[in-house]
């Protein structure tokens, strides 16, 4: 029942300009594949390009969030917007990331209630409010991370990495967007 | 991070009352360890009896529906619920039902958009129907399912299986119900 | 304008199996008629014998909530689901239990703001919190109720009741199911 | 555990201004007591004065919809809005209006898949798809309006009388409105 | 791209009854065109009679709320229901009470989050919140509002206006109402 | 009653790196100030860099979608979204894309019944499905778009743009940002 890559064309590594090529590639090697959405982003090189770059400037960043936790941005807002692709794909990673092999699995399947640590929570309730409904995110919602002692800079970047996957998880519901197999069992503990 | 089992006094497998020890005892021998949610209802025995009887009537029926087809109601309404437990617990016993290791992860994600053939997705559409906004739900949606070519009886299946898992789906939310660790993996491809 | 009783095949008292038989039979001689929920699940007994001991293993039980508040869960629960069958039936229960011939109909016009005493408010309140959108119920919900003075046992019976009435309230709308035309007036002032 | 007649200030028959009073008065002369909306209103003549004027241009009007046509949409859309008041009040005119002991309850149950004859299910999904999303009201919800067999004139009348009764909806909501004691049995038969 | 009037009849100043005429013929003359709702309620004169009548009693009254608080609560409740008539019209009006270019367009954009100061964001938030969802509008609302100094006949104006708004926004969306195009620059600064 | 321009630090032009300070500029040059979108991000100069190049590439991309569309795309989306910034400066710049003095507000005021030529409906359609509940976009929704004449490519537009603006739109909300006064009036007809 597994489905086709993406409803637009799909681009491969050696099709794509030299640039990606290369920064593609050298994921790719890490990965061990290339994800499917540079393969469905590459058909329009310059969007990919901002992408990649939009990415890397929020989930690369040293200071501030853990890597994890950025993980548990993605996770949590993509599970809300129910996107396969970003909970799969992220899930992998951050049960990599945060070392867990249940965590993924429990805040793609309620990120409202998963159990947490305080700041945990505070990241979630954050990234939740932001990337529903909203017109109504205001003062309530910040007062609230910054008790849990989030720094105005890890505000921004929760809210910026919220505001990153919303469109993410539009663009993986616009072309269908099917994860990597290899995904699916990435970071889980052999049995 | 991960929680206890529930918010409420748990019963193990000896301390139940007789036929639920023997009831259960033979689901734990088959699965290997007891599924959280027969500890979590051991509290209320009458409860927990009327529980398996209703579950039984409905999920090891023989006609109609096949048991794939059964785990793909649950899993689909309860990501639709956003509930852990069951789309964990589920999730594994779709994997091995229909020997797919992507399939539940897929409706979970997403169950309105997942990709699956005419008959599944006539039947995760009268899941979904029912589900959620149910004073909705009517003759246009009986419609579509007769159309894909569903029976009565498999259309009562649909619903009555949809309705068995709003009651689970609570019962879930109401305790916080953990998944055990061994569903994560079941019917998962070893890496 | 009235319909039928149910869009599936109903069964009379004299087709079903012997136990239910008595079972059912007992409930009509005492109510003077066949509830048609029973008529309506009499096509699958297993499903029938099990709804049956659920609900008695809620809504019978004789320590905690009182018999008015089982059924003030029902009826709030079942009217922001927007049931007819189990609103009217239900409503004309709770017209008795309660002794208030206006009660049910209030609770049913809008159980969110309808004016209850410390302890009702509590008790469905908590009812609404986990009926309507179960994914958010957690802790701020139970430590409400708490402070009303619920106990744990009382908490888990409201939301037992709850999740039981999700169930049927499902089973309702799927079988498009006729209230008989008693219960429009049970409990009634003559007038 | 029935509450005041409203948060705000009440106006006896007797302290209204001499044209409310008779006009008031008539209506209470024929029901056998002042409804609460007019107890409530009362402390402002001018928009009291203005609802009346309204309301009877709409609900009195002799030709296009039935008198009982007019009460199935104020039934229905105050069922949507959970207004208690008006369900209480209006249903008690259904009844009568109807000839029918059972039809206000069914509507006000579930007012989307009530079963209605044609033209009755036109008028009330016209009524619903105004009073609640009415952001998404258009030609779609007009064109099957009028192959229902409306008019124009008819199609105005829905829609208008659902225009008021949001209003009086939200009147009713916003004083708490109790509904008179007389409306919860009027148009039931004997028992 | 602009669309008519209204999809009902229209009627012009001199085709309204003597009493409406001059009534309309008063503000036509002060605003220097006929505002769209008038002509497209004229073909029911009873109906527009009888807004008028509620317009003026709640829009025009001197005590308590200032006249651009009324009309912030009117482009609030209007922008939350996605009304463009009401929006653009009382836009302007606010533009023009208000003595502010932009704080019809800052409401209007986001009435749950506009910056305002206390009073104005206690006046908004009672105003939406028995705009939109007003079933669970209740005590925590008043006590909010009475908190920032509302006094009662203030609330009462507040809810009053919300509610003769979800009439007016039904009955614009009713007709597909097109604002007037001189309220789209009424009170805008000159460029 | 103005607030500032955001409730992060924001960065002049001349405090913007080199690169960005050139592009920036000759954007401020062109509009004759700086729009307060690129004051609000220039405290993460990456970020600012990759939505410069996402916007460019979307929005001055030359064939398929005209300029005028891609902005009907942005209001459009951006007021179902209740986002001040993003309805106030892109409704600027479709006034003056689509010399329209009209549209903007029209479209902002409710973009889901705003008259629109078929090919403008199609377009509007596409983005609010993929804009609001994005986990129900699907093939139905571009069965549409393609019946209406939009070829593959301009679908991807119509989709990527509305992605961009879920990014950009929580930005506005997560900040609070505020548009420039100049907005508010660009377009416009002298009055």
């Amino acid at each position: 029942m597994s489905g086709d890559v993406s409803r637009f064309p799909v681009v491969e590594l050696d099709g794509l300009p030299e640039d990606l090529r290369e920064r593609v590639g050298a994921i790719a090697e890490k990965s061990g594949f290339v994800p499917n959405i540079f393969r469905a982003l590459g058909h329009r090189p310059a969007e990919l390009r901002a992408f990649l770059d939009y990415h890397d400037a929020l989930m690369d960043r040293s200071d501030g969030l853990s890597k994890a936790e950025r993980e548990l941005v993605v996770v949590a807002t993509s599970s809300a917007n129910h996107c396969t692709y970003c909970v799969v794909a992220h899930g992998a990673i951050l049960r990599i990331r945060a070392k867990d092999p249940e965590l993924a699995d429990r805040v793609a399947g309620n990120p409202w209630q998963v159990e947490l640590d305080e700041r945990g929570r505070a990241i979630v309730d954050l990234a939740l409010a932001l990337a529903r409904d909203s017109a109504k995110f205001g003062e309530a919602d910040l007062a609230r991370a910054r008790a849990a002692g989030l720094t105005e800079d890890e505000i921004w970047d929760v809210g910026a990495i919220t505001a990153l996957f919303a469109l993410s998880n539009r663009l993986a519901h616009l072309t269908a967007l099917s994860p990597n197999p290899e995904f699916f069992t990435m970071g889980r503990p052999a049995q």
